[in-house]
């Protein structure tokens, strides 16, 4: 018997052959036959995937809800677009949009109503089904995201009767009117007012300026006739900051726009083709004094303003959007890596050895080396955003007792990491669609919308550099108190012993236990480094905020190394503190991370080698290991992509289906093109055989 | 007098006044008034950018041959897009552009019938203005890149007199058939056939298989009627290699595919959408003899194969094609950095002091750190390209003497600088992206058309992996005969200094000699070291082609490190070499070509740490010294950018036209969607109305 044929008996063995029948993966049923070589990488695989779908969704209970779930919205017919949008107008893909998000949500509606608790897990599951769905944008996505979110966070328990639960059934859709067309990340730079009328006991809403117009909010466009607006608020002839009113933008019956407001969509776009961002400019629009949000601050009916007690609550929510990110982070890296890795494992080219037929492109080494590290940082992404999760839910019950403690130090972990996790999967998706050449190219591979979505990322939700910077303040801080012996919150405590010299190893050794502390000695160092530099150029008689801005691009620096000095932690400690699995897994699983970090370092060897006990002789060994991680995932990187157990309607690519049919797809995708259903497209008479014939 | 004022007015008159006098550029032309921000920054620079305008045209004359050309193309009404592109359906977009193409080749033929000499500049800047008008794909670009080249290089006298000259005249349109649904760079792998029959003395052209499906060419979809055709030739039932035929597509009257052939369009893209990719394929195909291009090689009549004399003539086209991409990723490079910088210098935000307006995004320094590098980086590759450009020339006219002596280092040379700069320049596109932050992401910024073009050069003209590990094995072979001590051409002379430890400066300074210096360094050292490594691995009886697989990541970053000391080395001599410029230029000059190396050894500061003389406590100096750079760049960038003296239309940005209006261009591009005629779109009444009366 084959060893790794042994190995994957073993596993089936060892974890109880029982709990995994009875799972049946709908993308099997895909209609094409199995590409051989994809059969032979399946067969090679020393682990069974199923045990890692079964991890990766929190048990075996969850693995089958998920897939019950994918049968019902993904099989349903009136879900499937009859043209590919991408052949579609503007205009038109519009139009399919909201027929599709119409059917969606009725569906994932009525799922809702007919169970007597829509868990969780359930309710997450069938939002990626819808996200999958409407993989380039989600029209209604603002309603359910941040409208009915910020009701609850902000609106008093009046207001949210009279809206709360209208925007939970789609009764009403929603939107969230922040962002200006000259006012983005900087929320004191918003222009929009709102002027309360003692009188009338009414705000009277205004965008003075063309910079003002309400610019971004997804659905805004056409969709959504109800928005929470931030606003500049005066009363009694005083400035009194942003707050949020709820404001109807179209007539429910009519949709027309409500008077005084210019509303529509603000056009094409690199990616997100199908959210409906929308602009809106209120002139003089009048509504009631109840329609400030005021759970925290309030305006009373004479004009009184009654400040908000605390505004660290608004933490919470950031950290909560936040880890959403860094899943969905994780999940479309993911998803890149299984196109690209089951491409190449039926893609073939070139010689590599005389006379034999091309080799599979999954066999060169540096074709590895552009897919396994973005799958290992997959992994990476999920262990932390898993934490994060974890600790959000305590943060939550934290919150609830009144305790906010702990809410400054992951705030900055999560504007850090944001930033990060957003780049690094941008550039992730974009490394796996060259890797896969011309056909990465095609929209009907996917990546473009992946890629898309992936670094709308890096701007919205706090632009990644403003995250950074807003890290190194929290880190500076730390950094001084560390100095002043202050004891440290958990994610920064390594500051405390780079203070004290007490870093841990002396030497290297390819270990983990040597990777983690050389991370947390190069943040470390960058920190002291930054705060020195500072120190120097305010002893010159440099001012605190030109010194901020000299230092700058230090300072983002640390903010990343912090970053993935966490990551980079989380993964080992996650890793290790696995217990239930198979040993064939844990293998892969510490393998995906070890080449997640020692990729990461020797991509950043400078730093490595300026901070920490890596020294120049340790380079070419950690590179050999680097390798050899390559060489290990290599026979079980089907595998591992199979694991994921996306179905093939979420990974909607020609190169990564299932069956790895790739080249019938390609063709058939082409078949859909409209200017295919004609021989001659009628430009040639209009235009191009005058052109041909007349020209000299 | 302010110092700049006064720097500006001496540059004007030590380059003479007169000489600038007479230039209007029509951008200037421009329908609103100058932003304020930008008009304040124009003041400051220390420069007069028109000196940089006409050294790039290469001379006075030159410029006013270029804006008038550009006022013809770009002011012409039926040039103009009724609705942006971006707003229509895949096949509109189609239709509209076939219309716009042929008037513009029309035109373009016109003024070279009305001259008596059209000049090689004139023509080039009539085609850069075609492609900045066909910004996002030229249906035509394949009959002048590769059908006409092909036509000229391997087609005989008799065959050009009967094709040329109609391709010439666009009385047919061709395209270029090589790449395969299965088959990419690896040109021995074509799977097309064309078999001999000296009983008709024909070939038949088949498809044998879905793989071997013609796929890719550019115009191949519904637009060209004639086709040069890779395809694999067998005569007298022996297997002949690739070779390339004349076949016609499509019937020159009513453009109906020729019997035997399957044609149409490959679908949807990431960018370049315009482009008309097509796929092809043969059943049984018939074309006479005379139609296989026999310039070199031959079929006679009764079969007999004659093998070409030499097949390094190819290197020639592959220098000239690799030269003009170096050309545009300065060029589009370029158009991105205006588009940032200008966008930067009226966009405000945050509070960087207390009680002070929003600054100007520009002032920030991480702002500086995203952009000016790419500016840089742009003059870097456009003095390698301009360097490159008359070696071609020369070696043109040693080809032509029958001298293929620097054949082999050239096209080494060209292989790694096309991979390093078409992945830089899609970089530096990005980066200007992202910093432009969400209106960035907007279609009418320009950016995603840019991107969409800049990455796809990754991947065609052969992909950059493929390209770095040629150029390491031509870097392998350089190594090994240094060690022996033959003398090495000019371009890897540095690899005798390493062998013989003459590599020049003993410990760094921050001057550019240290910096070319340092570059060869680690140059030599990454060859140095995959040549030890890969004698290793063959000791340890590991085969040839193993090992070349196993190293291959090191060699393709060795094959980058020559690039970029080759990009570093000639942007300091042709800096160097300048006599005619301004000081106040050669500064500026001087300034980007320091920020484009300093900014590449800081990014790669591990293996100049690991290889060159640059050491840890150098580290901080050079930081110093390129945020110098910043800090020097700073009151010049807008300048700087006006120098490139690019057209609005063929910058084609809300964001970075020349008067700087942002916001009221932003807000006129979105009112140009059709889905903002109408106030409500149907898809409210037809579904979302029925669905929110309709939810519970």
């Amino acid at each position: 018997m084959h060893p790794s044929v042994a190995i994957r008996q073993l596993t089936l063995i060892s974890s109880g052959a029982d709990y995994f029948s009875g799972l049946t993966n709908i993308s099997m049923n895909s209609r094409k036959p199995e590409h051989e070589d994809l059969k032979k990488e399946r067969m090679k695989s020393t682990f069974n995937p199923l045990e890692l779908t079964i991890l990766l969704d929190g048990g075996r209970e969850k693995t089958k809800i998920r897939r019950e779930l994918e049968s019902n919205f993904f099989l349903d017919p009136d879900l499937k677009d009859p043209v590919p949008i991408d052949f579609l107008s503007h205009k038109e893909m519009y139009e399919e949009t909201i027929r599709k998000t119409c059917i969606l949500y009725k569906k994932f509606l009525e799922l809702k109503k007919s169970e007597d608790e829509f868990s969780a897990f359930r309710e997450r599951a069938a939002m990626t089904i819808v996200s999958a769905i409407l993989k380039d944008g989600n029209p209604f996505v603002m309603n359910t995201a941040m409208f009915i979110t910020t009701l609850r966070r902000q609106a008093t328990p009046e207001q949210q009767k009279k809206w709360l639960k209208r925007a939970l059934d789609f009764k009403i859709l929603g939107t969230y009117a922040q962002t200006e067309l000259g006012h983005g990340t900087y929320i004191r730079g918003l222009e929009t007012t709102a002027h309360y009328h003692p009188e009338t006991q009414e705000f009277v809403i205004n965008s003075p300026t063309l910079s003002s117009y309400k610019w971004w909010p997804g659905g805004m466009g056409h969709t959504a006739n109800y928005a929470v607006v931030a606003a500049q608020l005066y009363t009694q002839e005083v400035h009194r900051g942003v707050h949020i009113f709820i404001v109807q933008l179209r007539d429910e019956e009519t949709h027309e726009p409500m008077p005084g407001m210019k509303i529509g969509e603000i056009g094409t776009k690199f990616g997100m083709h199908t959210i409906n961002n929308g602009f809106l400019a209120f002139q003089n629009v009048h509504i009631p004094r109840d329609q400030m949000l005021m759970k925290n601050a309030k305006v009373l009916e004479d004009g009184s303003y009654v400040k908000s007690p605390s505004d660290k609550l608004v933490y919470g929510t950031m950290i909560y959007v936040r880890v959403v990110m860094l899943q969905t982070c994780a999940y479309q890296l993911g998803l890149a890596a299984t196109i690209a890795i089951r491409y190449s494992a039926v893609r073939r080219q070139s010689e590599m050895k005389p006379g034999e037929p091309e080799p599979q492109i999954l066999d060169y080494r540096t074709q590895q080396y552009k897919l396994f590290p973005s799958l290992a940082t997959s992994f990476a992404f999920r262990f932390t955003a898993n934490w994060l999760w974890n600790l959000y839910n305590e943060i939550i019950v934290e919150l609830e007792k009144g305790t906010l403690r702990r809410l400054p130090e992951l705030h900055a972990l999560c504007c850090c990491l944001k930033a990060v996790c957003t780049y690094e999967a941008a550039k992730g998706v974009e490394t796996c669609r060259l890797a896969c050449g011309g056909h990465g190219y095609m929209t009907c591979s996917n990546f473009s919308t992946l890629y898309g979505a992936a670094t709308a990322r890096c701007t919205y939700e706090g632009e990644n550099t403003v995250m950074l910077l807003q890290t190194a303040r929290y880190l500076l801080k730390a950094w001084q108190q560390a100095k002043e012996g202050v004891a440290l919150p958990p994610t920064v405590a390594y500051l405390s012993r780079a203070v004290t010299g007490s870093t841990g190893l002396k030497s290297w050794q390819n270990t983990t236990e040597s990777i983690v502390t050389a991370f947390q000695q190069v943040a470390a160092s960058k920190i002291k480094s930054c705060a020195d530099s500072m120190a120097k150029r305010m002893q010159m008689g440099i001012s605190p905020t030109d010194t901020w801005n000299m230092t700058s691009i230090e300072l983002a620096q640390c903010a990343e190394a912090h970053a993935r000095a966490f990551i980079v932690e989380k993964s080992v400690s996650t890793i290790e503190g696995m217990h239930n699995v198979s040993a064939a897994m844990k293998s892969i699983l510490t393998q995906l991370c070890e080449l997640y970090a020692v990729y990461t370092l020797l991509n950043n060897k400078g730093d490595f080698l300026m901070f920490s006990s890596v020294t120049s002789s340790n380079i070419a060994s950690i590179q050999q290991w680097m390798e050899m991680l390559l060489l290990e995932l290599r026979p079980n990187a089907v595998g591992i992509v199979d694991g994921f157990d996306f179905h093939d309607a979420a990974l909607s690519s020609t190169l990564g289906a299932w069956d790895g049919q790739v080249y019938e797809r390609l063709f058939e995708a082409a078949s859909q093109s409209p200017l295919n259903k004609e021989s001659v497209n009628q430009s040639f008479h209009k235009y191009l055989k005058p052109f041909l014939k007349s020209s000299m």
